[in-house]
C-alpha cells in the first residue's frame, strides 16, 4: 500500500521514519508530500494535505506531523475517511492537521491512538513521528484494523479554512497558503468564481487579469486563476505574487471586479 | 517498472502526480530526478534529462514537465527511444524538453498525446503534469502501447546544445548548465578534449588547471575536468566557479591553452 | 531489500545512482537519508548516518558518499555490521564516514572493494557514487556475499566523536552537528545526563532550561534536551540555537548547572 509523509521536519529526520515503516511493512510505497511545511504551521500543513491526499488511491495511509505540542498531553489520532471512491487513513497529532484532508475524502471516524504495543519500544520526547506515528501508520498499511489503535473519539480538534464570500460586488477571502513560487492561494472556492478569461480585477489598487492559465500572460503581469487545488489563486507569471501584493498567510484579500 | 519525474514544480506539487501514478500502476518504482529546474528553463531541464535518463534500465518511463505553455495550444507528446540496450519512454510537453534525452538513448519516434481516455476526468488549466502526463506515463509503464496515446508526428519541437569547437588554438563553447555547486558545464564533449592532467589553461585571464578529479586540487583553485556527464566542466574545489568566473547559462566560454 | 543513500551531492546527481541501482536490483526500496550533507564534511555525514541507519531493518544496504578524495588513491570499502538484531551493510569511501554507523549496529568487518566486475563499465574520475558504490551496493542488496567485493582489511580509517565529560561540576562536550533548524547537537550521550525537567543550566552566560520536549517552552527560550538521536541538544523553541549561542560544528560547549 501507499504511505504518504508530510511534516515540518526538513531534511534528514524523515529518513528514520521510513526505516521504521519498512521494518514493519516492507512492501510499502512511501511518498513524501513535503517536509518543508513552515515550522509549526498547522494550517499550512492542513491545507497542503487537504489538496494533495485525495489524488492517492484507496487504501493510502497519510502520516502527517506538524506538531508543536509533541511530548505534551496532546492526543495522537488515527482517522478513517470513507467514500464511494474508497478509504483513506490519516495518522498524526490531534491538532486539526488531518481533519480537512479527511473530510475532503468523505465521512470520517476519529480514533485516539493509545495501543502502546504498536509503538517503538523507547518513545523519545521529541520525535513521535518516528516512534509512534510511523509504526502505527505502517501497521494500518499492512492491514491492522484502525479500531485496534484505540477508542473512537468525537471531541477531536478541527480546523476550518472558511470560504470567501461576495460582499458589495467584491469577493472577500483569506490567504490560506503561499506556495514556494509566491503564488497566493485563497480560501475562495473555484466553483464560486464566475469571472471570464480576460476579465480585469483589482486587488489593493493593483490590476489583475483573470485567466485560465499562466501561459496566456506576459512576464511580470499579475493574474488570477482557479489553481490546480481548486481555489482562486493570485500569481505573477515568472514573478512572486506574495511579494508584489505584500500578502502573507492569514491576510484578508478583497478582489474588486472593474 | 521505473518512472522518473523531472519538473520545475518545486516542493509539494509532485506528490499528487505520484498519487495519480500509484492509482494506475501500484507496482511503479518512482524516482525524482529533480523538481528544481530553474522555472520555465526548458534548456536546463533538457540538459539534466539528457545526462541522467540514460542511467536507468530499459523500460523506464521518464515524465518531464517544464512547461511555460501549459494550458495553451502547445501539444503533449510521448516518445519511444530504441537502442540495442533497450527502450525508454518519455512523456511531456512538445517544447524540445524530451528530445535530447531521447536521442541520447537511440532512434526516436514521437507521438502526439490525444487519447483523452487516458487523462484524469477533470483537466486543470495549470497542472497537466498531474492530469495528463502522470496518467499517460503510468499507463505506458503498465504496458500500454505508445501508439494508443495518439498519432505519430514528425514536426515536433527540437533543442540542440551545439558542440564546442576548436578555433585559433582555443576551445570555444557555451555554458549549458550551472549546477547547485556553481560548477559550469559546457557543451564541449569530453571526447574532443585532448588536455593532459596538469595542463594549464586560461579562461577570461583566470588560470585554470586541467585535472582528472576534484580531489587533486587545493581549495579555491579553479580546475577544468571532463565531468561525470561527459562534458568539459569548470569547477572550483570547495568554491563556486560560476561566481568566480562570472558565467551564467548561455554565456560563451573560450578556453586558451597556455 | 532497502537501500539508503546519503551524500553531499545536492539535487540532480543522486538520480543516476538510483537508475544504476534499479538496473541491477529492480526490487530495491530506495530511501534518501539526505543529499545535503555540508560539502566534503565527513564528520557531519558520519554523524547523520550513525543516528539514522539503525532505524532500518536487517538487511539494509547503506550507500554513503561524502568523498573529497574521489578519483585519488583513497580506497573504497564495504562493511558488514552484525548484531543479534540483524545485519546491515555499508558501502562508500574509506575515510571514516561509514564506521561510526556500522559500530552503532554491532561488530564490524571491513572489505576493500576491488572487484571491478561489479563496477559500471566506464568509471568517471568524479562520480564513484554512480559508477562504483551504487552498483556494488545494489549487488549486495540482491544477495551478493560481501566477500566477493574484495579482501578484508583491518587498517581502515576511523572517526570518533568522543564523549562529553563531567569536569569541575560542569559538562564539557563538543558540537558535532548543527541541524537545519539550528539545533546544536553535542557529543554528550543522553545516558550521562542526570538533569531533571525544569533544571536551569548556563552556557556562555546564557540561561538554558532543561526540558523533556520543545513543547513545554515559550517561543524564543533556549532549552537543553536529550534529542531524538540520544545526545544532549541545545534548541531554541521556534528559533535558531546555533545563531543565538554562536556555535558551529567542532566548537567546545561547556554546560554549567546553576
Amino acid at each position: 500500500m501507499v504511505i504518504t509523509l508530510l511534516s515540518d521536519f526538513g531534511d534528514v529526520y524523515p529518513a528514520s521514519m521510513k526505516g521504521v515503516i519498512f521494518g514493519i511493512d516492507p512492501g510499502a510505497n512511501i511518498v513524501d508530500i513535503t517536509h518543508s511545511v513552515p515550522r509549526h504551521d498547522i494550517r499550512a500543513g492542513a491545507f497542503i494535505l487537504m489538496t494533495t491526499a485525495k489524488y492517492f488511491p484507496s487504501g493510502t495511509v497519510h502520516i502527517a506531523v506538524v506538531d508543536p505540542g509533541v511530548g505534551t498531553k496532546r492526543r495522537a489520532i488515527a482517522v478513517r475517511a470513507l467514500s464511494l471512491g474508497g478509504t483513506h487513513y490519516f495518522v498524526g497529532p490531534d491538532n486539526g492537521l488531518l481533519i480537512p484532508a479527511a473530510r475532503e475524502i468523505g465521512n470520517i471516524e476519529v480514533y485516539e491512538i493509545s495501543n502502546r504495543e504498536l509503538f517503538r519500544e523507547n518513545i523519545s520526547g521529541t520525535f513521535h513521528g518516528r516512534d509512534i506515528f510511523a509504526p502505527v501508520g505502517a501497521h494500518i498499511s499492512k492491514g491492522l484494523r484502525i479500531e485496534k489503535a484505540g477508542g473512537r473519539i468525537l471531541d477531536f480538534k478541527d480546523i476550518s479554512f472558511g470560504a470567501g464570500k461576495k460582499m458589495d460586488g467584491s469577493l472577500h477571502g483569506e490567504v490560506i497558503y503561499i506556495d514556494t513560487f509566491g503564488n497566493i492561494i485563497t480560501n475562495i472556492p473555484g466553483g464560486s468564481v464566475d469571472f471570464q478569461s480576460g476579465n480585469e480585477l483589482e486587488i489593493d489598487k493593483i490590476r489583475v487579469l483573470f485567466s485560465s492559465s499562466y501561459g496566456f500572460c506576459k512576464k511580470g503581469v499579475p493574474l488570477a486563476l482557479v489553481g490546480s487545488h481548486g481555489f482562486l489563486e493570485i500569481a505573477v507569471n515568472m514573478g512572486n505574487a506574495a511579494k508584489i501584493l505584500r500578502k502573507k498567510q492569514g491576510d484578508v484579500i478583497i478582489i474588486n471586479f472593474i
